[in-house]
């Protein structure tokens, strides 16, 4: 295989949907974010498997012992609010070039979709622990970030410092270049750990944004889990008898 | 020279062959494996040889002085079971997107000859000194899987860990994809060492599915070999006298 | 998006104009030269805009929130001496062939605007504080030398002794291949600080050089920004009430 | 720029002529010796300059402050013996990629001018100071090697151990799958430093098998000056009044 191939697995007739990316990155947000957008929509479809050359050289084995080559997906769900295109994946891609190439052919199946509204979900890493989920934003137009404010989505001025970086960042650099309307969303989040409680902040905020509404089960199930284990640790780490410290028990 | 090239050193007739590969990895199992395979069938015809500027840069220097240019070699075999297609070679890709290109061509070869059945053999590391060599398994699909069950190959939920890494995780993965049935073998090995006995424990399991039969006189030698480096090595680290202990005798 | 895309943003009618590249470096010494240059000519139009995959995977964040995605930038510029073409950026590229690919289209661009003389400013690091910045020289062909020795630019024999990396290396050796008349101007910086005062001297040789005047007051101020910061750290190292040495003075 | 860019500089009638090459590489040997075939014979001429993206992206500043492009030369010599084509140049490539492509080019480029034979010229790093100068060989094809055992080049089994990497490597297994003869003449050498000695070892053989004879008043200079630098640095080492012992005064 060369370059980059995408399989049309399924059709699906959206109205006006809006790009949702939830790929791995700081804290794994999105991809925790995207995969349950699609665990809470049981119809949702798969319409569109992306394999690439840009991805890691391997497989995953499954529970079953089945491999399954490194891919990004695209879903059609159909939310009580607005439709979606989710888009989530096993990987970022390994290479620049890559990275750029990939965000063009996520940019061609939007727009094959009939896709204008792109929202990338993230995670931007405070380097402490986060009691107050705060969500950041950027956008590819200023005139995208009245209606983000309106819905507690915080902007700061030339944050994060480093950019945006990934398929997040080029989905709003290329896709505004192409005219797409694009924001991003990015949960605060440790940057150590895998953040389900940031995730679920970043989704109540699409919630608003785009109409629907969610049930947070599993995610808070997750959240929990990830709590019991940093129990744990700080446990073995501290001493027995000791009790995990408010600051640790929002870790997620 | 550019990108990948496959010469057509010859032909051969086969019935419904099997593509076997063995390139370096762990323990350098499936290249012993497939290396193995060749020396015991004398009358096995080099039918293609693929060079690519994805392979290391250099030329290997073989006894007479002659330099041979890093390659993959694809032999037809005649066995007393199912016919082999068995590829093998000096090196692994050295880069991502080679990896995809040459797993591509090796599935071109393999369609070219009328294969339809893919078995990829390898080695997983268990960070610790074999005793009983456990083959484990991967299929392309679920229907695959009882079969390997059958004859004594290992299925655990998610393992490896770490997926399936090079030619042979993307035979599976870009193999399973064109519709061919894929299998990957990988016996158990410390991950220190060149370790032959993993490689008969996989050959031995190929032996009971493909129907064929194997000596392992030469093989053995070489597990005979490692393991009285293995105990010199041992001595001089324990001080003159010590009997290498039991621990060291399946090193291989 | 693959490969280097330009966008045509604007026309501009100049007459016999220069290339003048100041991209990050050493020093930060050609990037601040060439955005002086822009902000001391308010009426500089900004005629082409240079994405590519060869820049880094990612958007930089502006003050208002919305992204901009990593692109080097040609703006055309009325001096009251000849007109300028000023090509500036984000970054360099992030991969050898990239470098000479970007180059390529830097040029293409500046034949298309009819330039037949280019001038790369950067800085050369000395390695230690500088009192005296003095601009060094290169040039693509012998017959350039005499008119910048003749404004005090220095040419030291194969020096820098490491050559000239990256764009501004490659205008040159490209641009000499081309046609192109080619300099490379470089103030001496100690190559740990940004350094205006050192982009300061470039750019003073360079209105020698091609009769324009220029303000610094901008500059200036941000000079002695930088040394106000170092006189703090140096406060902050050697204890309150310790007056920073002459030494320190100039970092800038 | 993109790829390869060969530039036809000049043209040259040799008769039947034998390409060498000598690239930086260990020791210097092989650029050594090929820069000095050059300087013992007044009119080689230019042939063909090779630019690439595959070499670093840099210019050299010469002594005049002229910038040189990275570049492979190939300069055509017409000895008293056969004629030769030399190709030298200021790098090996800087991917693997492209060593496989800039190889095809040379051979392009030799079979343009007749070549049929090749001879790869290079350093063997031994680990230690070399008193007799050894020369080592490898040959495309095994009926290549008598003729080199008769001018007393070495033929060691499986030696150099690690393959012969890069230009020279490529140039054996990329001719020989082409069709040219092609042989590696390896000059033992410490491998810590510039080598003006084993270059002459080499060159002396190759006088033999091409049959021209050759000054080495230059060469012998430079490796004086390499023995009067180690000399000091020995001094300075093991204190004032020390002789430099033996063992160095051939380190060259």
């Amino acid at each position: 295989m060369q370059g980059i191939e995408t399989d049309a697995v399924a059709d699906a007739e959206l109205s006006d949907p809006v790009l949702v990316e939830g790929l791995p990155g700081v804290g794994q947000v999105g991809k925790l974010a995207a995969e349950h957008l699609l665990e809470e929509h049981a119809d949702a479809t798969l319409v569109r498997r992306v394999h690439a050359e840009h991805f890691p050289p391997q497989v995953l084995v499954d529970e079953d012992g089945t491999t399954r080559l490194a891919a990004a997906t695209v879903h059609a769900v159909e939310t009580d609010g607005r439709d979606l295109l989710v888009l989530t994946g096993d990987h970022q891609a390994g290479d620049g070039p890559g990275h750029y190439r990939l965000a063009g052919t996520f940019l061609d199946i939007a727009a094959e979709f009939g896709v204008t509204d792109v929202y990338a979900l993230g995670g931007v890493p405070t380097g402490e622990l986060v009691e107050e989920y705060a969500v950041l934003g950027a956008v590819s137009a200023p005139e995208l970030r009245d209606p983000l404010e309106a819905a507690d989505v915080e902007f700061r001025s030339e944050e994060p410092a480093g950019g945006i970086v990934g398929t997040s960042g080029l989905l709003l650099g290329l896709g505004g270049r192409r005219g797409f309307d694009c924001r991003c969303l990015m949960g605060e989040t440790s940057g150590y750990l895998v953040d389900p409680r940031s995730a679920r902040a970043v989704l109540e905020t699409l919630e608003d944004l785009l109409e629907f509404e969610l049930g947070y089960d599993s995610l808070d199930d997750r959240a929990e889990e990830m709590e019991e284990v940093m129990e744990k640790l700080h446990e073995m780490e501290g001493g027995a008898g000791v009790q995990p410290d408010d600051d640790l028990r929002y870790i997620g």
